[in-house]
């Protein structure tokens, strides 16, 4: 009997969602390259390369070093790095020993790039891929500027490898298709700026777990090239309460006990510092029970989550209870745990290190 | 240089914030038993010891255990702790070397605790307090359900020492006040239901930072004999919002880069694993900058906080520029960092441990 609170990983389910996300990218004929920020563990990124994935995308310089330590040897950092005191020498170190592609989207980030990688007597490889902005609003430029930042990056002596976007904008109810839609207008835009311009690109790369149900790649005549879903080995409450999974496909579930009960309500014993405190403002509360779907989370503090349970009699579970929660956001969850607890046919079976953990610059 | 993101605290505005409460604590006549949730710190815990700070208050077993390793030996579960499973023998084991309180709501929670710690050859000494709902509706029993709750403790040969609160609705505009209000009358409600059983209760606890200003203790009349507040020696941007504390007390914030800019928007390279997801349904933005009031952070994701800056002319902050933010709620901002890194007159002078970051078992 382990105490809670903790993650619990059914590995079934983890391979079910593998495999079929592995499926579909050949299917629809794109790379798998998954970001490995949501489960931030070389373990599972060795199951995505097994089960076909080209490489591994990751949001920091700190998350390559991880993996790259764990012998992944091709590397997306998926970010516009800004490549300045010790951080430019790290970069340096990557991509002297895998190959690495770092996100751009300023034509000052591609000369911090390049400074950090090109100059000097020992210059490294290093690929670039300039973001756009699809209709999420966060970093990139855009689409058809994305060929003066390309062009920018190429004089500075870089590899320019293509164009990335992250349609974040399928993270809202009924909007999965039109992001996937957004996303394929905005990379094609992106991708010929880049080839009036001269310029080749290999490289066209989205996806967000949400979105690529309904992305299209070389199969059928789409744009994209390469996808990049993070949440899928997972899933969690929002792709649950956004129709991308049902919660038959979760895979990872924090397990609690239940320390307060009065009348429908049950308080666990874990919050925020657990499954973190991520709630979209179309979120049902601050996680799910996926075997209790009538159940609500409708208070979360550090240590406490408020359930109130359907009226029907039944109360709420009885004090001592355990009770396995899907978090909202399954990445921040992951990234407030040491390690993973893995379960097969009901038992614990082994313990999976989050290597990434905190890994932020 | 130091790589973004990362946290920074101010040690001279530290000493102020703690220098400060532990002032207020001796006016008001109660004892200061600071929640340790906030800093999970052995090094800043010791300078709240040194300031007069009678124990410490921690949310979790494991906190327990950390600090007690840190040679802290008056500690405070304020939680209403089910031992059972290893559990029971770990609390068993922290109450054979700390002096240990130990919080229930239920006359079964105390039973637990009772068995895991006074029944065998060997029992270990370990107090309660009862819980009670002084309107946050979170854990607690009605106040005047206190003694029975007590009485059963009692009964099972553990040591009452008292009751106890978390008034966390405080944390809500202009409601400060009157929380406390609530806490004192919940209080005294509480404490009046043991001693009419013939129960001693010498511990009268309650206090949170937001409400901490508007409680009396001994000094003046009033119930409390002790308080807990736990975010007050950094503070951070919901008691800027509620009005707790201003932008020049907060003692930590969390140092950005800005990665990309378009217009009066910046995004810099910190986001939700950083600062944390928190965001109360009043707050203005995910974090606020002490620097420039009139910003705020209107997206948030992992890596990413997009700030909008007032449209003065100005712009926002160029390429390449350090930000401070600090996090909407400091303890899960805090719980996300292995250290803290301590400036003094502007120059990073240390480096703190984050001991029981992750410690919620």
């Amino acid at each position: 009997m382990r105490d809670t609170p903790y993650l619990s990983v059914d590995e079934r389910l983890l391979e079910v969602n593998l495999s079929a996300m592995a499926d579909h990218a050949r299917t629809i004929g794109v790379d798998l390259r998954p970001h490995a920020k949501t489960h931030k563990s070389i373990e599972i990124a060795r199951r995505q390369l097994a089960h076909g994935a080209v490489g591994l995308t990751v949001a920091t310089v700190a998350e390559a070093e991880v993996f790259a330590d764990g012998g992944i040897d091709d590397l997306f950092i998926a970010y516009p790095v800004w490549a300045e005191g010790p951080r430019a020498e790290r970069v340096r170190a990557l991509a002297s020993r895998v190959r690495l592609r770092v996100g751009i989207d300023s034509i000052e980030g591609a000369r911090m790039l390049a400074q950090a990688t090109t100059s000097g007597e020992h210059p490294v490889p290093i690929g670039v891929a300039v973001e756009v902005d699809s209709g999420h609003h966060r970093t990139g430029v855009e689409p058809a500027q994305a060929g003066i930042i390309a062009a920018a990056a190429a004089d500075y002596g870089v590899r320019v490898d293509g164009v990335f976007t992250f349609p974040g904008h399928s993270y809202a109810p009924e909007a999965r298709a039109s992001a996937a839609h957004d996303e394929a207008h905005a990379l094609a835009t992106a991708r010929d700026s880049l080839l009036g311009l001269g310029i080749a690109c290999a490289v066209v790369s989205g996806g967000s777990t949400p979105s690529v149900d309904a992305a299209t790649g070389r199969a059928a005549g789409g744009v994209l090239t390469e996808m990049r879903p993070g949440v899928y080995p997972f899933y969690d409450a929002q792709q649950w309460e956004l129709g991308t999974a049902g919660p038959g496909r979760i895979a990872l579930t924090a397990v609690a006990t239940v320390v307060s009960v009065r009348g429908t309500r049950a308080v666990v014993d874990l919050g925020s510092k657990v499954i973190g405190a991520d709630r979209q403002s179309w979120a049902t509360g601050f996680g799910r029970l996926p075997a209790h779907p009538d159940a609500r989370i409708i208070a979360l503090s550090e240590h406490h989550a408020t359930i109130e349970f359907a009226d029907d009699g039944a109360g709420a579970p009885a004090l001592g209870t355990r009770l396995r929660i899907a978090p909202n956001h399954v990445c921040t969850a992951v990234n407030l745990a040491d390690e993973l607890v893995v379960e097969r046919d009901g038992n614990d079976v082994a313990v999976v290190s989050v290597d990434a953990r905190g890994a932020n610059t």
